[in-house]
């Protein structure tokens, strides 16, 4: 049976929820006050579930030091801070709903951590609302 | 490869575990204080998971407003500030136990969710003790 | 200068608001869902504060165990899953809100606990609605 | 010996940390990824207190009905979603930190509640910033 | 389709990281600060989860009553402010990583708890790191 | 009137209670398991307030990043990871009790803090077990 470790890191963000192929009109009926111009934001809570077997020799699935690091250097030091839509370049043609926002976080750690291991992300952007990727 | 979008609500009721074919002392030594003849309450935490794909055009899996809107309509209007064993039909001739009343929940927004989508409930009675349906 | 030491405890009740001397009508009025007839109830978390001179042998300004057993045996043993409108003798007169609670608290525990030391009652019916007594 | 009533809200905002009368780099000196172009957001968690005597009648020092609806209108309608810097009139020549955002609410709701009740806000700007005003 | 219960616990332990057929600095080099020589310690929270079908005539999945008496006979009350290295004769032999200690308790509870019932441990070692067994 | 900046810091270590001046019968009945030989640990979560006037220049009472940074130095990169009674000076002769740890912490902080701002701390040992120093 395999074992899986779970990292918690968080990040502070901007962000706006548009569809530039819609009217303002139809951006304000979906995305409602998501979709103010000026922008709002968010203390994202991110948590990475690696999913594996422990080594015998240290007991870890992986080094939680060395998955807190990935984490700071793919994820927190590139979005913290920032205005997802303006200073992300994942976002400058993907609209940064949390669900996005979560597959984009996926993709960039998957390319990290060996294929041997499983990877999943849960991405709170409020204490109300969540997404988990995959499912 | 799926995404799950997770919504929480609460609700606060009052309730008793009981069942009508046991005797008083039967149904005491069971349940313990949760058979309290004049009740007592919780503070029930309701996390609502949805499974689907997110559409392109909004970046959204399910609109979360909408599913809160839903939860309120189908859940909490009904369950808030009510006596769950006198004021809700369901448990007319059934035992709210957090199990039951999980069962209960996601059926009501089971008939209201699009079958494309995998619904989840998960209720908390109190922070120490908490079901989810399904498993 | 003094040391303050809390211990948090919980306890899950039913209760109504409603005062005998109103209307049904004003009743409503003034408590709306917080009245119904059957009850609701809540998960109370209750944090006792008690300020003094840290024992120079012991290093504690109270023994938390000794308030631990002094908490359970004047509020949570007579309060946990109990009707606190028809189960607690000191709200047969006097409705319980949470303010009234909290005062009703503090006197139970305000009598165990010697004079030198100060004390505190805070309060949670939700964890968005909370009291303080005294202020 | 009076009680204090709290009432937690929230709001999701954006902002940006600057001095328009600094240069580009003393801003970016002092106030670091805080000061970031394009904003960053958080959400920040906000707690009323009110002080006073309980109402022999209600038992409320003050109805929490009324307070979120008061907290709703003057300040989570006016800063949920917003842009502090650009979308709220106060803060168009005062820095959004949250020192000034505490003490911009709290003058917003000390105009709403009456002077027999003594008024303090707390706001979490992430779970580990927060501040307190009046101290 | 079957339901999970889920029981939160926890205790208080000492424990420290050494792989004993490592040399000092390898130690030191793979477990950091966690190699402590004198150990160090955590609140360790313990959600156990147990997965079946509610019983008819209770409404439970299994007893949460007799799922806490089981983990704390079994669980807490021997690892419960102990150093786990020192105390706890499972790991004489094997380092208490989160991994290792939940994969432990999960064997202790197994024993206990009848074959038609599935059983998960998830183990919190901070609220930033913690494991799942099995995942 | 003064507002109050409030830093949240932890750290996890070992400590046992003892008094070195008893028999080894009068710890243990006064420290109970908390007198365990080989100890045990915690997870302690500090909060620092500091209280003063907002700088009209920047909005701040205090500089958060360097407060993060005092507490940094002169506390938690001395408790963290650590064996209070056997790795940190200011024990080898007083007992590691919550109301110590803060009292140590307090002086540790105010010789680093100007006159101009009041200091308080507030330690969890755990989250049903807390101290504030100065009440």
């Amino acid at each position: 049976m395999k074992t899986a470790v779970i990292r918690k890191e968080h990040f502070n963000a901007a962000h706006r929820l548009h569809n530039p192929a819609w009217s303002a009109e139809r951006n304000q009926e979906v995305f409602g006050k998501c979709n103010n111009n000026n922008y709002h934001g968010h203390n994202y809570d991110l948590f990475v579930k690696v999913i594996g077997e422990p080594d015998p020799e240290t007991g870890y699935v992986y080094d939680m030091k060395e998955l807190r690091d990935l984490i700071k250097e793919h994820v927190t030091d590139r979005f913290d801070h920032k205005n997802l839509n303006l200073d992300v370049p994942e976002f400058e043609n993907l609209n940064p709903s949390a669900e996005n926002i979560a597959a984009v976080i996926w993709k960039a750690l998957r390319a990290q951590i060996d294929e041997q291991f499983d990877l999943k992300v849960t991405l709170y952007e409020t204490e109300r609302n969540f997404v988990e990727y995959p499912a």
